[in-house]
């Protein structure tokens, strides 16, 4: 095994699923200048020491005009060789996002198209990219059955070395797993 | 919002929770050269190009002889201005691996210690990191309660331009939404 430090390898790309929750539809978008018009999640790369969520935040803010507050990460995608990527890795993150304000105004340099699709319809459209399909479908479940389901809420834990903090991203743990300091 | 194209900004780190179900054991390492032995999972950065799963199963057996498999992805941790990362950003992952040998053999470089440690008490120790405690009480919910409470299992999806393959994490989709057609 290799002792040398490392370097960065991967790029991180975060998309934001920002879905009010009363009427039951998303913010979806589609890309100007690609030849497939497909419905997606607005996002964009992260700046350097830049976090997940708010990389999210603002991507969503700049493409949409739409505000909205991080509620959780929802799906981790890994891609290798990536187009965009300069055979570089890409890691592409998609955060559940709750909006704050509603009125679209959308960049028509990065967008064709802007606007609030009702869940359902995304998650089950053909108009759409396998992966935006899959995480529609995901939080559709949730949206149904509890965000509970398909949340991975953020918490913030210091390091060890550094004295620095950090995100760290999980399933919820249960009250009871994190308190028991009995060992029976 | 740049429309230029990105470069890397991240490292990537993973380590294997390697547990043992019949025991209820987790294999946990002390490193070398560092002031506070701590126990932990085994784990080091990925290689370009290489699979989040590929570089748990690769760095446990090259740290402690232990051959493993791939079963879900636990946590992210996202770290900026990281102590070796040279001013990057840091994207620490933790994968439930199963074990497929048991006999350690552990690599004197890099390992002060390795062992077969009982779950409960890697939770509950204080001999350990913080994002090694946490994780082992997310991973003992698991083990006592069901690992579909925890896992983000993988998923194999075509990109949609270079007709390479990606792979996604998130919590587990119940057959019902994936397979939904029908909008009523």
């Amino acid at each position: 095994p290799s002792r040398l430090p490392g370097f960065a390898t991967h790029q991180v790309g975060v998309a934001g699923a920002v879905l009010d929750e009363d009427t039951g539809r998303v913010l979806v978008v589609q890309d100007k200048n690609k030849t497939l018009n497909a419905w997606k999640f607005p996002g964009g790369l992260s700046d350097p020491g830049e976090d997940i969520g708010a990389t999210a935040v603002r991507e969503v803010l700049e493409e949409t005009g739409i505000k909205s507050e991080f509620k959780s990460l929802l799906s981790i995608r890994q891609q290798h060789n990536h187009p965009g990527a300069f055979g570089k890795s890409d890691m592409y993150i998609i955060c559940r996002l709750k909006p704050l304000s509603y009125s679209i105004n959308f960049c028509p340099h990065e967008c064709l198209k802007c606007e609030w699709m009702d869940l359902q319809e995304l998650a089950y459209t053909s108009h759409t990219t396998p992966i935006t399909s899959r995480i529609a479908k995901l939080l559709f479940y949730g949206y149904k059955e509890g965000f509970h389901n398909i949340d991975l809420p953020v918490k913030t834990l210091p390091a060890v070395y550094s004295g620095l903090f950090y995100s760290l991203y999980h399933k919820e743990l249960p009250a009871f797993y994190e308190a028991k300091t009995d060992l029976q």
